[in-house]
């Protein structure tokens, strides 16, 4: 795994905390990051950590070569997932809480409302990600490229990643997702889940805020950029934001980000960025075919 | 939708606090949770409300009548599940985000750890239920019972409950397990879970501990304590902690609270008590054939 340690020109901005208590916080104990470049939940962590302008050494996980599954990275995380952070000697995993968690042990720049209502909105956007958007984007992913991926490992090396960690739900979405591609039902599930997001979204921003909680920029939005942006690479954005201007300017905020170019646009090859156009292009016709299904439907 | 408060005898204990502005706070501003008696989700909430000595405004939501679909209803919680809990007008949904939002305005006794890392142990055994276990006891109580109730309901009145939120993925589910019964793939998932989460809590007990997360009663203990119950009310609790006494300790003395008690055990009816053993029963053989399954895969 390649190691080697991160610091950001934004801890320029945070000249002022040199000498406070946060700075001796955060330098007191280094921060570690097992992650993977184009992994949607290491995005979510790397965006916190440069939005609060934090040094970590970084410890890639391949995830083209299991490396997830590695018995030494399983010992961080049994289910196999990246990222996972250690501080204090202590791994924290879900990105959902390592988000969380930097939030509350680095409290400036905040990245969570004051109020109490307020931090339950910013979790229901969390659990909006981690119940559906997180699957959705794996599932659309999956159909459209790394299938393709799969198909040179043999069944039993596909097999053995999920029964290394147990996970026989993640078993039956992959296996449906590689044997149907797209017209596997839980990608028709995942354009129904995607739907249901963008409008809450929409009716949040419709009147007029910049952001989606208490308008601050917050883990709101952190939580959802790396999922918005999969789907803008893959092409398939614009069937369910065309439509709903004021997530269209939100969005364009969130990429005006210093954290979003950081550690979503700037760090992607440009063979990266083409695999998923290409291949999104692919699975279109019939995502916006699932969608106008799902609109009869609901 | 049946309405009263109810005062908990709990709060005698707080009378230290009756002058303490977290007396006031509680005070200042009614609260109201909308839940039903005997589901999973609304006992969190409840058994919240009482370890924090809260007094509380009921409104019954009676899921066999469908009243968590009806249009008022779905304005305080759009995806139709209860609980809801009204605080100083506002409308908090999600019975994890109610447990900590009720921990996070008044803090004492508190639910959650000091420390930072353990906060985010809990929060672990939360996603642990709302990204798995609230699915698996979905399932099987659909199976074992919930199922006879839904056949006396039309084609076109169980079709409607889901289109009425637009939840396609419920509505799958739905759909999967009326129709197989047991035998639905949602239950042999179920069982991989349950199984996946009794392990993880056998490991951090068995060194001794009396409660999941720093040696204290939290909401780990609170989120799971439905979800527990009810395998044991179906009778299926004993296929996961026969071999594992340190889990059967520590259930028994999550049973032996006051809140446990007075929100999950106490209510019940010796019917509603006598529905879920019979029908649990009935699905006990394949639950276990199902899991020695999946212990051979995994």
């Amino acid at each position: 795994m390649d190691c080697r340690v991160r610091t950001h020109r934004f801890m320029m901005l945070y000249c002022g905390l040199y000498h406070s208590k946060i700075y001796l916080r955060s330098n007191a104990s280094m921060l570690e990051l097992y992650h993977f470049n184009n992994s949607v939940c290491s995005q979510k962590a790397r965006m916190t950590l440069f939005e609060k302008g934090l040094d970590w050494r970084s410890h890639e996980v391949n995830l083209f070569i299991s490396e997830q599954y590695d018995p030494k990275y399983l010992k961080l995380n049994p289910k196999g997932y990246v990222p996972a952070l250690i501080h204090d000697g202590k791994a924290i995993r879900e990105s959902t809480l390592i988000c969380e968690y930097l939030d509350d042990i680095f409290p400036l720049p905040p990245l969570m409302p004051n109020g109490a209502a307020e931090r339950v909105q910013v979790r229901l956007w969390s659990k909006t990600v981690d119940e559906g958007l997180f699957e959705g984007v794996t599932v659309f992913s999956f159909s459209a490229m790394f299938r393709d991926r799969m198909k040179k490992l043999s069944v039993e090396g596909r097999e053995r990643r999920y029964r290394n960690v147990g996970d026989q739900v993640r078993r039956d979405r992959h296996n449906s997702v590689f044997e149907h591609g797209v017209d596997s039902p839980y990608v028709s599930r995942a354009v129904a889940t995607y739907e249901i997001a963008f409008k809450a979204m929409e009716e949040t921003l419709v009147g007029g805020s910049n952001w989606l909680v208490d308008d601050m920029f917050s883990l709101a939005e952190v939580n959802l950029a790396p999922f918005i942006a999969r789907l803008e690479y893959l092409t398939l954005l614009d069937l369910w934001i065309d439509e709903r201007p004021a997530i269209g300017s939100w969005w364009q905020r969130v990429k005006d980000r210093s954290s979003y170019q950081a550690e979503i646009s700037d760090p992607l090859t440009s063979e990266e960025i083409e695999e998923m156009e290409v291949s999104g292009a692919r699975i279109k016709p019939r995502v916006e075919e699932m969608r106008a299904e799902y609109l009869a439907w609901a």
